[in-house]
């Protein structure tokens, strides 16, 4: 890399790339520019640092790029937006060899079609360390932000997507299983690029619009805590509707919790959200609890005891890698 | 910082922070929601890492949180367009104590309310190596947007903001002369906190758009090789133009070269614009320069040698900390 020089490697990633529609001006200027047809814009951002939120060893580049545009698009998404485009930075030692930053770039590339958008622009500098961080944009379409903060007590709790099979995932690769073992391959398949379900999310809700909602990173039980305490209710969640008997299955011969990786895996991206209970669920949504009044989080009216969800810097002891909001 | 944990943090470092008008929705839900006026919004992001583009034994926390703004803030302005609002990820050692993180946010903070928008949320993430991502909007108000690619034969070469006395503050910490002498005080001050002169940019152009813009962060020469490239036309310096008795006077005391700082320094964030000849140019404004056919930059007709600028792979032996596109 260090050879080729950051222009040059920016044009050879940028080659080739057809951007989005809504994407008036891409990567070669100071700044790029997007169209913003709702007059508003969402935008987020997430960093993935190696070791912590991802390895190389693991996984390959490209489910690398893939998964950290998955992750940010998956936040786009839980505001209720179409996303439209991703800036990228990447921060790269010198002796990378070019293919890593290709493959990374061509994963980004894939998941960011995927989910409506293009790779606008980026940075591209010498670190250490791998660092790659992720500012995400979306469009609203004209109707109103679905926050945290929305949720009434009465109401569904109700989920789109897995929970629990990242976390599986990176409980098979802590553990050093054999990765070849068809019985390992879905939880690993998620951990390493995670499936956000865009598309119940914006084309399925019609009337059935939420009245809060988030996408789980950090955890079911954590992201809820989230959303009741920017809401000011509490909320009960019912195992009965978490239970999944092949990630059971898993668990068991891994030694390890199901539930555990349910309630505080995160990182799969599923959605999660609160409906009036006269609203009927869109398509593709199951309920798992419901709001009460109070504050907190609880499993079956009891709250949990041990970890339940990550956080960044006091989680950092605990976990090897991968986790991110 | 460990101890304090990811969340508190955040919710520390966002305390009594305004938000700008523009921000619908700022830090604490999945995504931030911004206006876009314009019906587009102008997007570009740089990563800083520790030890290549920011030293802690220079620069104060405040003067680097500053610094990424700026340089950010620069970007949008270059294509025309206001600051609306920036998104931040940070990541650090576990050990950072919290008035660094905080000292960096106040910095971040005041110079995006100088640039005319607030930080509209982030990420915090553990990491080994310090490393500061920023991304920054701007809204064009109804204008075309001033790419790289617009100049045209005959055309003006002008300048705005000073040029040369990063470089020469780099040149005075690298050199390790005395930090405390009045006389390096300026070109100190401009290395850690650039001050790009974004009123000039986008209040005073009135009648007088430029046909291209860009701002200098690679180095006068390398920049202007950007924009004669995207314009598909040469561009002729003239050195009697750029010369500064001041930092000339600097340059000798360092036995350094102020030319050099001049045309290859970048990181001042000047912006430098062509307009067609039979255009007053705005004030603030100095012209430096033709554009003329063929390709390429030179400086009173002959192709410069030795360093033209800044490129984040190749150049880094050669210089230790201090630049970034």
């Amino acid at each position: 890399m260090r050879e080729l020089g950051e222009f040059a490697l920016i044009d050879r990633i940028n080659a080739g790339r057809e951007q989005a529609a809504q994407v008036l001006l891409g990567p070669g200027d100071d700044a790029a520019l997007l169209a913003a047809p709702d007059g508003r814009f969402v935008v987020s951002t997430d960093m993935l640092v190696e070791g912590r939120h991802f390895r190389f060893d693991w996984s390959t580049p490209r489910d690398i790029g893939r998964k950290a545009i998955a992750q940010n698009a998956a936040d786009v998404v839980a505001m209720g937006a179409r996303p439209t485009g991703f800036v990228v930075a990447l921060g790269c030692p010198a002796d990378t060899p070019v293919p890593v930053v290709e493959g990374i770039a061509d994963g980004m590339w894939l998941e960011a079609v995927r989910a409506g958008g293009s790779i606008t622009g980026g940075d591209l500098v010498l670190s250490e360390q791998w660092v790659i961080s992720v500012t995400a944009f979306g469009d609203l379409g004209g109707q109103a932000a679905l926050t945290r903060s929305g949720a009434g007590v009465g109401e569904v709790v109700a989920v789109s997507g897995e929970l629990g099979w990242s976390a599986a995932g990176l409980a098979v690769l802590s553990a050093g299983a054999d990765t070849s073992d068809p019985a390992f391959a879905h939880a690993l398949a998620t951990h390493r690029v995670p499936q956000p379900p865009y598309a119940e999310v914006i084309d399925l809700f019609g009337e059935h619009i939420p009245t809060a909602l988030t996408d789980v990173s950090d955890g079911l039980l954590a992201d809820l805590g989230h959303l009741a305490h920017a809401s000011g209710v509490a909320i009960d969640v019912h195992a009965a509707a978490l239970t999944d008997p092949e990630l059971s299955a898993l668990a068991d011969r891994l030694e390890a919790d199901a539930a555990q990786w349910i309630l505080a895996g995160g990182e799969d991206h599923a959605f999660v959200g609160t409906w009036p209970s006269s609203t009927a669920l869109p398509p593709g949504w199951r309920p798992i609890g419901v709001v009460t009044a109070g504050s907190g989080v609880t499993v079956d009216g009891t709250r949990p005891s041990g970890g339940t969800g990550w956080e960044s810097f006091r989680g950092a002891d605990a976990t090897p890698t991968g986790h991110n909001r």
